[in-house]
């Protein structure tokens, strides 16, 4: 990977560059950040000509390596006001990878108000005005198939949907699978910059690319061998997330008391057999529809997380129809009809908007009286509405924070303006510090402490207690920064967080293919440089320890069943950081 | 004034007690932003139950120094974040100070859902559940008469009209003037935060209260002379507000080229005679309506800038009809017709919001494509909206920042997520570093830099130079902390800047009240402790150096006809603060 491509929306040029130095040995999130860090103006407004959205594959994407495949957007978010970085499945980061495209960077804004769709090929990047057919709200499903049709079924595609049109707040975006459906760079408004360059959309067509150079081909497949057996080896990566998906943690994590519902007033329901793992599994089972129950988000995927949702006639309805959107929805707002649920699924991702935060954001806005709780059929309206939209579509896709001020209230779960997600921080305190601390606002996988605290994965800490969960987030915190870095999902690190061998054919991996002889340590130091450049951006937009907080009410409004708040306080918050 | 009335929402329960040491020397934003300070966190949610409200009278209020009688509110604030103060005219301020109330807080939040309206009288203060005839969004004109003549024609009364009942970020306090009508504390959303305490209305009865204790009665009265004198003598305050209200501004600054307008796109319009003071007069006198041209908002006042419009057949439709108001909907938003602007206005102060912000919005708004520019019947519709409220009086209701951001735009004219008002920062560049550094976001009133840069007040800077400018807003802010803790209005600036014997008046008033020998650099110490104060507030409520900033298009586009841009490096900006 030798080509930094830049695409000024300005002037509609493109330059294709050298790989800067300092970049040569990083990829995804910690390419993706440090380029933000160097490159965009912290107190920039998002949407506006300063600010630059970069698509960097991983260290390891296009190779031969599983699970290497994830696709990392950056730039400084319109919903938080944060660095960013955003990842997704799809097959776009294998085809930069093999195209040798390091990074794809989209600066400045058009001086007129046409979107376009830039085209990158092996013979170089064009820019073209978008089809009239895909635009004016036109759903992603539906401009997905316009697009494939016109530039070929099997490039891969990057895209705005109709939220990111209209750059509203939580506009994801989206990129084609490798089964034509939609996988998502969900959190954090990136769509919304993409909109604002007047970008609908990215091709790109890897025909002619050859494959990407290995320095130590034998040590990297024996490397890789020994990697995909340690992920086949673990009970969840290897067998659990491709029977039940991540849906498998409704029942684990309501028993465990830690299931945020109704809007985060109760951490456990009775309704779980409604929308959990089991039942998707046993549902899907049932309808046979098409494909079968599991799928991966981009190819090499030896996890298979991904389950396809059919109607009661067998009929696709979704997929990556995962834990975090089924709880915000069927716990967090009360739907108990899981095709309700999956159709809203659909939804979002035909508009594209982040689920996690329209699942939270609609939760807020029934507590706020502006929907009835549980009522599936009308948030299922109010997301189509964001389409259109009308006034009801731009209040829900604003965002959590947004429907939370414009109701009034202050039960509003957001850290840095972004919906707390699927794990309460009161009896789950280890997710808890990720959510405060995180430099993206609240996310789950910024510092996955549900392993530890919950699933007995790479240790075991009690959820419930405030010991050694602040060692145990920052360790998180910067290992996750670390493997975003390679392009690999997430879910590898159950497998190797266990195994020793697994964690070490990571690094081999690496080694290998860049001919360096990277250690554990050299890792965990990468992990915290990115960590500390992406601190540093906010410190420079504005952002301080005062805003690693977790809302208010966490500190006051104990959590049945467990009965529990939210009691580290901010000395304690802010020891996450000190390293 | 020695009595602290606090009044507990949770319990519902009174507290009567001494005035704390520490607070006696301090009245209006002196004591608010000290109090909220020492007892509000910083970090609280404004809406939740650790914020509290405060009102409290200037020092001077009650006596019969000429327009002393501006009432303060204060609390943390749900618009910006920051600490806030914002004061009103009407007859409250006066009423308190009778009645020995140095300040009444109001703290926590009901457990039930009801409202609830205290009364204080010289027996003592009750709480008692608000009529339900004024709620539900009973606009405030109508619930003003409900609560009179329940409660006797005579009282004070501070209201949340509908938009503060649902705790919109732009919602006001409205307080009843002498005539009856509507004056307001406007900016930062106070009303949401007595919204949020259930506090429906406040009604203050002074009957049998006695004069407010003078130590030194004859050098009051001759200080009071003096002080009413320079204010006469003054053409500004002593006559061109009266004749032609602040509305006289409209064709000061359009001239000036400083009169920001579609959005902040000119500076510069044509349609300036449908708006300026002069028509407004001229229509008033030709209207002949119910009273005269020229009003005060609240008894004692000797400029009466306060216009009463009429409708084409004379009969009352809105009065403290404000330059900053019509600016907003007359040159940012477009609409050439007062009357329109007019109605609008009474329908704002109905619903209880703030008039700029809300203007603003509306502009921005205009840009989004959310409402047609210049269509002041549309507009109408849309704050109507608000007492219901619909999605689209939510939106407006939710101030500047939040429309910018559901419209996905860029310029979005706010400092600490408040509108920007009436006059521009790039050819006006003092008024500019006020907005920037002022501690509760972009507001004029907090050092009003338009005397010197544009009136030629108290000396006279180049509007379209950096030179004296940082220095000048410094001492401005300084300065009006200090009038804004006299429960002085602040046109009295316009007095007493040209005149050394005016100004030592205000200070002799002060002596002779209280028994003080305070100096004019006393005072100046005052002021700059008072805004290190608020600052520490904001610093712990994470607020930076990197928010005293303008949005960053007016770094980048020109405003005509001067074609200038804001070009005050950060470091420029920083220095303000730097006392």
């Amino acid at each position: 990977m030798n080509k930094f491509i830049r695409v000024d929306m300005t002037t509609l040029e493109v330059k294709t560059e050298e790989v800067p130095e300092k970049y040569i040995g990083l990829g995804g999130r910690g390419l993706t950040s440090n380029f933000v860090a160097d490159e965009v103006k912290p107190t920039c407004h998002p949407l506006g000509k300063n600010n630059k959205l970069i698509f960097a594959p991983g260290l390891l994407s296009g190779t031969s390596a599983p699970n290497s495949g994830r696709i990392s957007v950056g730039a400084k978010s319109p919903l938080t006001g944060t660095i960013k970085e955003s990842n997704s499945g799809g097959s776009f980061s294998q085809k930069m990878a093999r195209m040798g495209i390091k990074a794809l960077v989209i600066e400045g804004i058009p001086k007129d108000d046409k979107f376009y769709v830039i085209i990158v090929t092996m013979d170089g990047v064009t820019i073209e005005e978008a089809p009239e057919e895909i635009l004016g709200g036109v759903g992603n499903y539906k401009a997905i198939e316009v697009l494939s049709e016109k530039y070929g079924q099997k490039v891969g595609i990057a895209i705005a949907g109709p939220a990111g049109e209209y750059r509203l707040p939580t506009a994801n975006i989206s990129f084609k699978d490798p089964e034509g459906n939609i996988r998502s760079a969900g959190r954090g408004g990136l769509g919304a910059v993409m909109g604002s360059k007047k970008v609908k959309a990215l091709v790109i067509d890897d025909t002619g690319a050859g494959a990407v150079p290995i320095a130590d081909v034998e040590k990297f497949r024996s490397a890789a061998k020994v990697f995909a057996k340690a992920l086949m080896d673990h009970p969840v990566s290897g067998e659990g997330l491709a029977a039940y998906g991540t849906d498998v943690l409704v029942n684990i994590i309501n028993e465990a008391g830690g299931f945020p519902s109704y809007n985060f007033t109760t951490g456990r329901i009775d309704h779980n057999d409604n929308i959990s793992g089991e039942t998707l599994n046993a549902t899907i089972t049932e309808r046979n529809g098409e494909g079968k129950v599991a799928h991966g988000c981009h190819p090499g995927c030896v996890i298979k997380c991904s389950q396809w949702y059919p109607d009661k006639k067998g009929k696709y309805i979704t997929s990556g129809f995962e834990y975090e959107t089924i709880w915000g929805l069927g716990g967090d707002s009360g739907i108990k009809d899981l095709d309700d649920i999956a159709y809203i699924d659909r939804a979002m991702d035909d508009v594209g908007v982040d689920s996690i935060e329209i699942a939270v954001a609609v939760a807020v806005a029934m507590e706020g009286g502006l929907l009835p709780w549980g009522d599936g059929k009308a948030v299922l309206d109010v997301v189509e509405q964001i389409a259109v939209p009308t006034p009801m579509g731009r209040i829900i896709g604003g965002g959590t924070s947004i429907v939370g001020k414009l109701c009034g209230l202050f039960r509003v779960p957001v850290v840095k303006d972004q919906g707390i997600p699927a794990y309460d921080p009161r009896p789950i305190k280890g997710i808890g510090l990720t959510y405060a601390t995180g430099t993206m606002g609240a996310d789950h996988t910024f510092g996955y402490c549900i392993s530890g605290n919950i699933l007995s994965i790479g240790g075991s800490i009690d959820p419930l207690k405030k010991e050694g969960q602040i060692e145990y987030s920052r360790a998180m915190q910067i290992g996750t920064a670390a493997v975003d870095t390679t392009g690999m999902c997430l879910f590898v690190y159950f497998g190797i967080a266990d195994s020793p061998e697994g964690y070490q054919a990571l690094i081999d991996m690496i080694n290998a293919q860049y001919g360096l002889s990277l250690t554990a340590e050299d890792v965990d130091k990468l992990g915290e440089n990115i960590l500390k450049v992406e601190r540093e951006f906010n410190k420079a937009a504005g952002f301080t320890n005062a805003h690693d907080r977790l809302p208010e009410f966490f500190e006051y409004e104990p959590l049945p069943p467990h009965n529990v708040v939210w009691d580290f306080t901010p000395e304690e918050i802010d020891e996450v950081y000190n390293f």
